[in-house]
């Protein structure tokens, strides 16, 4: 009889997970190694296991492919080889595999189904108590987010004082009773009262985390995992190369079976400021070596960006570069990176002191509507004063704000983009023109659809001449008050008559 | 006797005005010339006159100082230079003299009353009926602008295609009656069917642009009057260098002697394609020699802006050139260029199909607030639709919009600066920090009075802390509602509430 457990039928794209007892003594982690062979008639996947506390080991597998699979497993600890068998199934509804890059700026999912990434970022919302993330999973459930960016470690920071509930490491945290609003910028890149064991992982810590990506797997919606940041009181932050490698390791091993994962290397990257390119280099270098299924790859910025033009980027995670233009630079980036465009921080929807976590509902909406009709993928965060300094950007929970409400629409109007994703065309000042790309990386427009956002201009009107032949259907969206009002067909020069009021697109499609 | 006829006294900085008989065959405008010389205990200025009409030569002067003049008039036509004398009186109340630049970036009255700059723009209100432009004046006097721009040619462009009250020259326009609002840009920069004679000027349309400056100087605004432009189907941007050469010589002898007058050489230079660079050169050069006052000189641009650094440009003019940042960009041209910066176009508030006209007040008074609190002057200009088509920006009349309401708080505060104008302060991405600047020239901050705008940035609350002694009196300016709350003394690290809404600003005063 196998020493293994494991199911006998997946999802395509689904989770096989094979455990086995081992030793529980000294330190496993660095003691002993498991890693699975994978086979199916269109691929062989070789990958690593993870020691999971108390002396279980296992290892992930997500196939990629429908039919039967056999594996054999291997363990400094085995006498032999274990082998096993199961089969992958057709993948069942809403389940499209993982997100690739497509068309060099777009993104679809592993079965062709487009993915137009609507993203929202809650740093920590997976290490509050599980009353609040049933809360914050009841928020996206009913709102149009499909991405949402959070951290494996915990985060210490202005309104994020409070302790997380566990640790990556076995070990004891600083004592936290010390902290202030006023003082805890003090502590910040301090690892003094810390006592860790970083080569000892807490599985509890890690086995939480992936009970939220399934969750968020359940509803669709992919997990942005920032696996590095500054944000840090406890010497997350400042370990050696050799335990930041193995963190690494772990992480991939750990998660990289989960079809909805993406990889964000850091949050602010730059202001991590004793790692080096070298090592954001070698961390990307681990990924494509051990992430077998090649899931998104991103680091995001908090001053200059990172080189976005590295082989190892999949996409570019960006903060804003300026106050005044954030998703108006999406254009320029695309040219320059001719990778896909996602503007993961744009400011915040909020009231709180600092101006990047002050802007208005009308004014994110805005930054979303400009990223998307610049053929970019724009990102909400929200943080609003309240007494319990309980903030959507970092902890979850409910939401307080007017942009999110109005993100459905925009994804609607995405999802009817003919073509392959968005592209901008120059059309002089007056408005912003989408229309959709040709395929494959061809930066060519197909002109049957255009899609016109006026953002905070108020035309009265619009004269618009395509062709003289051509039948378009037009269609007046409000942004803001989430109308779309059918005008009917026009053709040659036309004028649709507009409200003169401000968040106002005006979608133009060629009639079947 | 004297033939020549004049006031015995004058106002310091108003206008003696010389008049004579002289011939009135042949062409005067050409075959004559007139000159004056005039002496204070302080000063001689040579300056040229012109031709009226009906026979009538005259010579106009500004006396920069109190005290008694003479003077001597010569001309081709009298025997021989006659001679008369005057006195220059204390200037009357809100006579400050014309407007100067003061310390490198800011403006002051000759008399060194600081001069704080909210401008419109009225294209051609001055060739509307009477009643529009009593109307025009109605309005001025209820608004706080202190300058108004517009042009001696009449203008040619969507929204603007009547004929104006007079022409420049003598000769017949062309015939206005096939021109509808569909075909109208196909006559622009036309000349067919228009027969002028550029040497012989009309007065009666000078006279009346002398009336329209004389009006305004009473209400105590700055004529900047545009002397060419390209919103044309006359001919008027298309004559020959001698002709321009004739035309600003006569504008300079009608107009230099209005206190009130400032030079700006085009709207849109750029789009006068027949006119070059050494064009433009020329007729600084003509002002720098033939404006014996020195009066304001810029030039004003659609795309690319003119080289502001050339010697006879006394400030820089601009129109926005991005339509996210336009305010937003005065701090590094003020670094480019050292003159002050007038954003005399930074589109305008209304509804038109137009980009550039369709502006919410609110972001209006937000391009207002942030051009100031960078260290620069605002102007505004209104577009709203109307059964009339008739727009402020070109026809003047009356107001629809919301900013303008709200300029008077804005000069208020201005005036309130207790140096040398204001100047920004890099302090982060939180707000935009105004100082006063040291004087004349040096780019040093005051650090005794703090103005903080938020922009459509809405923080709940914001700490500051400049040092641990100086009392410091806070108020809390709200920009568009026009309420300005004192919440007393501070000093040291000091917490100032705000609403969490947008358009906030904070004034920190050193209290006496």
């Amino acid at each position: 009889m196998s020493k293994l457990l494991f199911q006998e039928q997946v999802e395509r794209w689904g989770m096989l997970e094979v455990s086995c007892q081992g030793p529980a003594e000294g330190n496993p982690f660095v003691d002993h190694h498991i890693q699975g062979v994978f086979t199916g008639e269109k691929e062989t996947v070789k990958t690593d296991g993870f020691y999971d506390g108390d002396g279980v080991y296992k290892v992930r597998f997500m196939p990629s492919f429908e039919g039967s699979y056999r594996f054999t497993i291997s363990a400094d600890f085995l006498e032999k080889e274990e082998t096993g068998s199961f089969v992958s199934l057709p993948a069942g509804e809403g389940n499209h595999g993982p997100v690739r890059v497509a068309d060099t700026y777009h993104f679809a999912y592993e079965d062709g189904t487009r993915y137009y990434s609507i993203g929202t970022t809650c740093y920590v919302w997976d290490l509050q108590s599980d009353e609040r993330i049933a809360q914050t999973l009841e928020t996206l459930k009913a709102s149009a987010f499909n991405k949402i960016r959070f951290c494996i470690f915990p985060k210490h920071y202005d309104y994020n004082l409070g302790e997380p509930r566990s640790y990556p490491y076995e070990g004891t945290p600083m004592d936290s009773s010390v902290l202030t609003k006023e003082n805890f910028w003090g502590y910040t890149g301090k690892t003094e009262g810390n006592d860790w064991d970083f080569y000892r992982f807490n599985p509890v810590h890690f086995r939480h985390i992936e009970k939220c990506i399934l969750a968020l797997q359940e509803l669709g919606i992919e997990a942005d995992l920032i696996v590095m940041h500054p944000y840090d009181r406890w010497g997350f932050s400042q370990m050696t190369k050799e335990q930041d490698d193995f963190y690494w390791n772990y992480v991939i091993a750990r998660f990289s079976a989960y079809r909805n994962v993406w990889w964000s290397l850091a949050n602010e990257y730059d202001l991590m400021k004793n790692k080096t390119t070298e090592d954001w280099e070698r961390y990307g270098a681990i990924l494509c070596e051990k992430d077998a299924y090649r899931h998104l790859r991103s680091i995001h910025n908090c001053m200059g960006m990172y080189d976005h033009s590295r082989p190892w980027i999949t996409h570019c995670s960006i903060q804003r570069q300026d106050i005044y233009k954030t998703s108006e630079l999406v254009d320029e980036w695309r040219e320059k990176y001719h990778k896909p465009i996602v503007m993961d921080e744009i400011a915040y929807e909020g009231n709180i002191q600092h101006g990047w976590g002050n802007i208005s509902g009308e004014e994110m909406l805005r930054r979303f509507w400009e990223a998307a009709c610049r053929g970019g993928y724009p990102g909400h965060g929200e943080t609003y004063m309240n007494p319990d300094d309980i903030l959507w950007w970092s902890h979850g929970g409910t939401l307080h704000g007017e942009s999110w409400k109005r993100f459905e629409l925009l994804h609607d109007i995405m999802c009817e983009t003919p073509g392959n994703g968005l592209m901008p065309l120059t059309r002089g000042f007056d408005e912003i023109c989408a229309v959709p790309q040709e395929a494959e990386g061809e930066e060519k427009p197909v002109k049957d659809y255009y899609l016109m956002y006026y953002s905070f201009m108020r035309p009265s009107f619009r004269d618009y001449y395509f062709d003289d032949e051509t039948k378009f259907r037009v269609k007046v969206i409000d942004t803001w008050e989430m109308t779309v009002e059918d005008r009917g067909v026009f053709s040659g020069k036309f004028r649709v008559e507009l409200p003169g009021k401000a968040y106002m697109a005006v979608q133009i499609k060629k009639e079947a």
